[in-house]
């Protein structure tokens, strides 16, 4: 079981064959390469609340005039040198959060979620040509991958209900946002637009705090693969039976892993003009 | 949005109706309480490797042989006072492991999980005739909710493949089992099972380790709803459809909820002596 297309191998002894080991797990996601993906800046987003008391108190007041608060935060994945990578905004050269925000009480929820990344990131201003072309307006929310319980109003959230908390006053709802081939993303100049490898979230809470320090274990269920930015399969998470189906035609024939390819290529070479890194205001 | 049906609220001002927040979710999980299970004891199973250098040693064969180890683990959920509880072996009064093991090379995942599940936890002798009855021999595999690799043949893992990792050591998955209204286990004398709260888990690596103690992370995604003994629905998670709309009648009429509960609920009363600790051998 390998990681790598067996085009893609350059050693000469091929590893072993096992059995598959992907059952009772969402479909393949497929990632993109970050430089598919092109980066603006738009007008400056200010906090809604100067401080964390007062972010507390319209908590309160939304509570009593609407029940739980509802949030939803997008986690948009992306691949770097084929590891995984999260898109995440940075105010202030400190803290860091995921596009989304709690959602109007009116709002239904995907709808809500979808409207919140647009005004955190959809671009602004008119598209150059070779943009309008490779961007893609909407957003795939695939699925949960954690929820989040402010049991009081008080800044402790968990993932879990607590015990004798019947009545929480707000869930935050995190869910995996499947980026489309290309994209153009605009970020607001006050914040900057990162690409975090898990690896860097792992065992992190210091940095990224509880709730963004464990998006790798949110993930870790999923099975990848990566693209280059021709469309070509170049990495995927290994048992998967693909991987079996396509390695044990190269022991057979030495061919293995053109068709797959050539069926999911689809050739066109993204001609956007990515800025690989957020924008630094 | 609360955690209680209506007809199990207590304070004559019900909460705030909010709109559903249940989208890209699985099906809820119906939770049993602990004491519908019955456990016993059964013959010691010794470690298999004397030492965790033994072990790697062990899994550098298997590698050498078969290619990268599958190991299957599965999380047994449950109830106490409408709490999530995961069942948990624990060794020698020292470390903690869930249910589940490697798996043979031969062997194909899901039947080879419940085979290591069985190894484990199923009756050896004959049953009661009540515990027969009661007994609900098969494992209902949900999902997986995690994945964890070792890149060498080190007893690091990781919850992702680590960049330029291109053939594991092994894999590890973690899956939801969901437990039948009742059954029988059986426990090895020389380990203990324990019901642990997710409130315990958490942020708790020291005690549990980096995979058991991110156990209340994975499983945050899930919607739940906890019965009780006479299969009542007494609790689940807020946010739900089914929440607002059985609210929604009782604010109509003051009768909601006791149709979804005769829906629900099947009425038999479950006769099993359970001992609700584990058996401490």
């Amino acid at each position: 079981m390998a990681t790598i297309p067996p085009s893609h191998q350059k050693s000469s002894i091929p590893p072993q064959l096992s059995l598959p080991f992907d059952d009772r797990q969402p479909d393949t996601i497929r990632l993109y390469p970050l430089s598919n993906y092109t980066f603006g800046t738009k007008e400056t987003q200010p906090e809604e609340d100067p401080s964390v008391k007062d972010r507390l108190r319209r908590l309160e007041e939304y509570y009593e005039q609407y029940g739980m608060r509802r949030t939803a935060e997008g986690v948009l994945v992306c691949h770097e040198h084929n590891h995984p990578h999260v898109l995440m905004l940075q105010i202030a050269n400190a803290f860091f959060k995921l596009p989304g925000d709690y959602l109007p009480h009116d709002s239904d929820e995907i709808e809500g979620l979808k409207t919140r990344l647009n005004d955190r990131l959809a671009p602004t201003g008119s598209l150059s040509q070779i943009e309008a072309a490779n961007h893609n307006p909407d957003w795939e929310i695939h699925s949960t991958i954690s929820q989040w319980w402010r049991p009081n109003f008080e800044t402790s959230m968990y993932p879990y209900l607590p015990p004798h908390i019947t009545r929480p006053k707000e869930c935050k709802k995190l869910y995996l946002v499947q980026l489309p081939e290309a994209k153009v993303l605009s970020v607001p100049k006050n914040m900057k637009l990162l690409a975090v490898p898990l690896f860097e979230l792992y065992d992190n809470t210091q940095r990224y705090g509880p709730q963004l320090a464990a998006i790798p274990h949110y993930l870790s269920r999923y099975r990848w693969e990566s693209v280059d930015e021709e469309g070509v399969v170049v990495s995927w998470t290994p048992g998967g039976a693909v991987d079996g189906r396509v390695r044990t035609k190269v022991l057979a024939g030495g061919e293995g892993g053109v068709e797959k390819m050539e069926e999911d290529g689809d050739g066109a070479a993204a001609a956007i003009t990515a800025e690989s890194n957020a924008t630094d205001e």
